[in-house]
């Protein structure tokens, strides 16, 4: 099943704005066993975007157009829908009451607008919007469906999250869509290229590997289409094995979780806390953690000691240490760590000091030196990095690498 | 002067990974003055590849096109150009002498593959490649020139800020691009619409207008090509006032910078500093806060406080609080905002306190309620929202209402 993504919106052509959408929903269709054959990304415009629905019905089987939906002047998909497609507008009486609900309950006053955006063409299929106004539609012509959904992400995920079985599978097929990864963490990615050179020769031909870097991490992803789901499954598992002990301490097996949930899910199954006394990074690591729903199971609470009065007067850092070793430390992010393990009585206190640039840098420690320190009950480690990379990247860096030191510890003392 | 982003590579249609080229190339066009007309991504298929060649050229002047032109055999994109545009494969002895000297630098062994980077279609004008192997190429057919740029992020950056004035401007033109930026905060983006659709109606028809929506505000950018550019500026700064004359207290004149960028230079150009208590967005408005550099002169020092014994332990909420009102409440955020204060010895003391989803909701307080308090020497002050978002999109708007709420009072103040 060839699929293609359609987004539109201005927003998305000035350079202000991500596309998330479309790596959402390529994610989502690969994951699914279709194949993406292109994303497109087109204006505000009804010509730009008649054009495009017309291009892209010619590719694919499935083609999911998301944005332009919304209540004013500059939202233009419906017109264009309409006008491809063809049909008249009418009243959905319950898509207009869902609509009457929603801003009833936000105790806001309902305009002519948000009605009218109720009015669906009578040539398509309505599917209700759970969280927001502006419903989906779909269209089928000849052997291709096209999909409209909004393009407020939470709304679009959660339409398709709804709908994806239909729209993905409707075309009966004998094969299984299998795939695994592996994440390296703190390795080079072509340090990792070359160590893998070998073991990717061997792999069978019918696997696809992809490499997929992010700051601080390689993604390992083996994936294939395959009549034998249980047979693939083991190939995959066995080859990404070999992957894991290539890299020991620096691979780990996330099958498809994010390194937050992976790392939530290691130490919410050991039963084991944790708490962070951040410098550099700032009240990010703490983030990275809380994004995961259910994350006061494993967090207990953190202190963001960014001048050193704070790492003073909060974490018992000393005149000396600050004098003779300075705030950027091994003997300084061993205070913290022990000190905020013990304020919050957690498994393992986490500390990270840094100079995460531009500014900061002196001769002995130049931007991107990073120290992270853990304790637990029987110890106290720290470890130094220079990452030098962007402000940015080093604090996103620095957050991964104290995940990561913390369930390298998980793996040794058990 | 029409631009479209052509991007090619299997691994950016399976969900993997994000197009950050695309938001990139467009930011660089957009702020040159041209109009991005398309983005566009196909996987390294060569039909697939001189298919959206052709169809970006009908619509573009210039189509800059990345990816897949790396040593494996994977890549495509050279002999999809060679298809498309004519001409035959010739050695370019520069470009094969500058991969030779990289392996060499590098310690590497050059490969027949590498070499093969440096022949390059005779039809094209060749763009060297200051830090990688693959070198650029550029195609002129009538009044379009396609350009082709490697992939890698790092390498496809350095080779358009080379060459961007001969790319983006290469029609002459007399014209400027101005653009100034007003930020909408907390207003529901058809409420904004609303209430500027007469305001829309009488702005001169050669401004651009866009609405830029994301987590809890909405950005207002008037934007044109004029010849007299301190005219034009006088206009659209006049406009964007009346847009903060609509919104008072909600709208900032944030002249392109981000809204982090500019909560931070308003709060240094008052020499005013700021601390934060935090439990349901866990460290992020830290995060956005430090992100940017030279945070330090407005930012000490903050508190995560997820669980309740640290808002105990380390704030001062009382035991009543906590069963009278809950931790989400009026009376624990104005506790948390005073304390953090007091520790840091800030102007500003904010506290947050939610249920951002998607759990621990109680019938009387759903997912999304939100208190956030603020403490000033004089006075604190809290207030309530009700988000009803996901809780990523939750953690944001109430990060980012927080600032407003700092930036009210200190408008209110002065």
């Amino acid at each position: 099943m060839n699929v293609e993504i359609l987004n539109i919106g201005d927003e998305l052509l000035n350079g202000t704005s991500q596309n998330t959408n479309a790596t959402w929903l390529c994610g989502k269709a690969s994951r699914s066993g279709a194949k993406v054959v292109a994303v497109s990304t087109v204006g505000d415009d009804i010509t730009q975007i008649t054009d495009a629905l017309d291009q892209a019905g010619k590719r694919a089987d499935l083609v999911i157009v998301t944005g332009g939906l919304g209540p004013t002047s500059d939202d233009k998909t419906k017109d264009a829908a309409l006008q491809y497609f063809g049909g008249t507008l009418v009243p959905v009486a319950t898509e207009i009451e869902r609509i009457r609900v929603l801003f009833e309950e936000r105790g806001l006053p309902l305009t002519e607008r948000n009605i009218a955006q109720g009015w669906i063409p009578d040539t398509a299929t309505v599917f209700t919007n759970p969280v927001g106004t502006a419903p989906g539609m779909g269209f089928t012509r000849g052997a291709t469906t096209w999909v409209f959904l909004p393009g407020v992400p939470a709304e679009m995920k959660r339409m398709v999250e709804a709908h994806e079985k239909d729209w993905f599978h409707h075309q009966p097929t004998s094969q299984t869509f299998i795939f695994d990864e592996v994440m390296i963490i703190g390795v080079g990615e072509s340090f990792v290229a070359d160590t893998l050179s070998s073991w990717q020769q061997r792999l069978p031909d019918w696997l696809s590997l992809a490499y997929l870097p992010s700051a601080g991490l390689v993604k390992i992803r083996l994936s294939c289409l395959h009549h034998a789901p249980g047979e693939a499954r083991g190939v995959i598992v066995k080859a990404l094995q070999q992957v894991l002990a290539l890299f020991p301490g620096d691979a780990f097996h996330t099958s498809g979780l994010s390194w937050d949930q992976y790392f939530f899910q290691e130490l919410k199954f050991r039963n084991r806390s944790i708490s962070a006394a951040e410098s550099c990074t700032g009240g990010y690591l703490s983030h990275r953690i809380t994004s995961i729903p259910g994350s006061s199971a494993i967090f207990k609470g953190g202190m963001v000691t960014y001048h050193n009065t704070m790492k003073q007067a909060w974490l018992g850092v000393t005149d000396q240490m600050l004098e003779q070793d300075g705030a950027v430390s091994e003997s300084v992010v061993k205070q913290m760590a022990q000190e905020i393990r013990k304020k919050t009585d957690t498994d393992f206190g986490v500390a990270i000091s840094g100079i995460a640039g531009p500014d900061g840098a002196t001769p002995q420690k130049p931007v991107g030196t990073v120290w992270i320190g853990i304790a637990d009950s029987d110890q106290v480690s720290a470890k130094m990095f220079l990452m030098g990379g962007d402000r940015i990247r080093n604090i996103e860096k620095s957050a991964v690498m104290a995940m990561k030191m913390v369930l390298n510890i998980l793996s040794i003392s058990q």
